[in-house]
């Protein structure tokens, strides 16, 4: 992870593209990759689904989705001065006390829809 | 990274959410947490943005939901064989072919545009 | 529709509110209202979703969801001096012609997949 | 809008799409046409926004995506039975409760944070 966050700035040092990088525009970009990310699992069912990620080509652009958002996640994290890492584990923990694995296992509801 | 993945398949693994992992509903999931991440952001002015990031409570209400965006591309990554820091190695790659430093730098225009 | 037109600047301007209403930020707010009305549908099947759309409860949430979108595409709209039902008429002619009824009927292909 | 209601069903029905026309994927599909109205505003600030709206072309780009939502709108509303009008002026109502003129005159703050 430190390799990519460094080859990611580098990226876009090189380019000197760090001005035009506002967590605003930032945060947009983030949206619009989840979208694109979401787009090719519009109108098909699960065996659809399977089908089409079956076929090497159709999983490496759902992978290139999923980095373009993971790279917009490292740039934001370096202009706000979030530990990117760090932030997730904090996260999980929080998530755990959230959902207490006695409540949680096996069933889907949000947390604020467990009973106590 | 490696430490991150563990710990976020062995939270989902504890509350036996694996089965609800599909790869749809993790891209529709990474969009609304991409939505959340951007709403903070909705209807202010770039120094407003600054005031709002100056208060440690509202930066890390930004960091928890980049976390969450991460931790689920970390899920959606695992349930369908994908290597994300690998994926983002290799969209770097891409990215750099499709914006030469010579004809990107420096302005913000879609590689489309660029003359060549 | 012209009465949901006057009703919604009306409720704009008493408030005041035009000042607020640029094209990014209105653009922005229906992203995010999307995503809140994508919310309830997400990690439910089908069946469950039927379950769910059966509560009166629920499906007057959803009705206002679908409302804040509409509402923010008239704002919008205004804003950008475009006429929203003649536009959706213009659109779906120009879909008429990317789809014809021939090619189309009964399969769900993104237009530049059909045969020609 | 009884009108583009018509002209909208006519066009999927001739099309036999209304089988592919279940909520959670016309929720998507409208989440992801908001993504695309959104797009073109990216990277940039309110100058270069209105010299871009400036051109027809790109406000008839504007227009088209803003149409997309609205035709999806429609079809949305014809599934789950709801009078799409109707839904924004009962939720135009409601929010005229939340964001009473006195206290949200001339400021953008969300009601819940509005003084009482």
């Amino acid at each position: 992870m430190d390799d990519l966050i460094k080859a990611v700035l580098a990226f876009r040092d090189e380019r000197d593209w760090r001005q035009f990088h506002n967590p605003k525009d930032l945060a947009i970009s983030i949206c619009l990759e989840a979208a694109e990310l979401l787009e090719p699992f519009q109108w098909k069912r699960s065996d659809e689904i399977a089908d089409f990620l079956a076929e090497g080509a159709n999983r490496r652009r759902v992978a290139d989705e999923m980095a373009d958002v993971l790279i917009l996640l490292v740039s934001m994290a370096d202009v706000l001065g979030i530990d990117l890492v760090e932030a997730a584990h904090a996260k999980l923990a929080e998530n755990a006390r959230k959902y207490p694995v006695a409540q949680a296992r096996g069933n889907a509801k949000k947390y604020d829809e467990l009973g106590s």
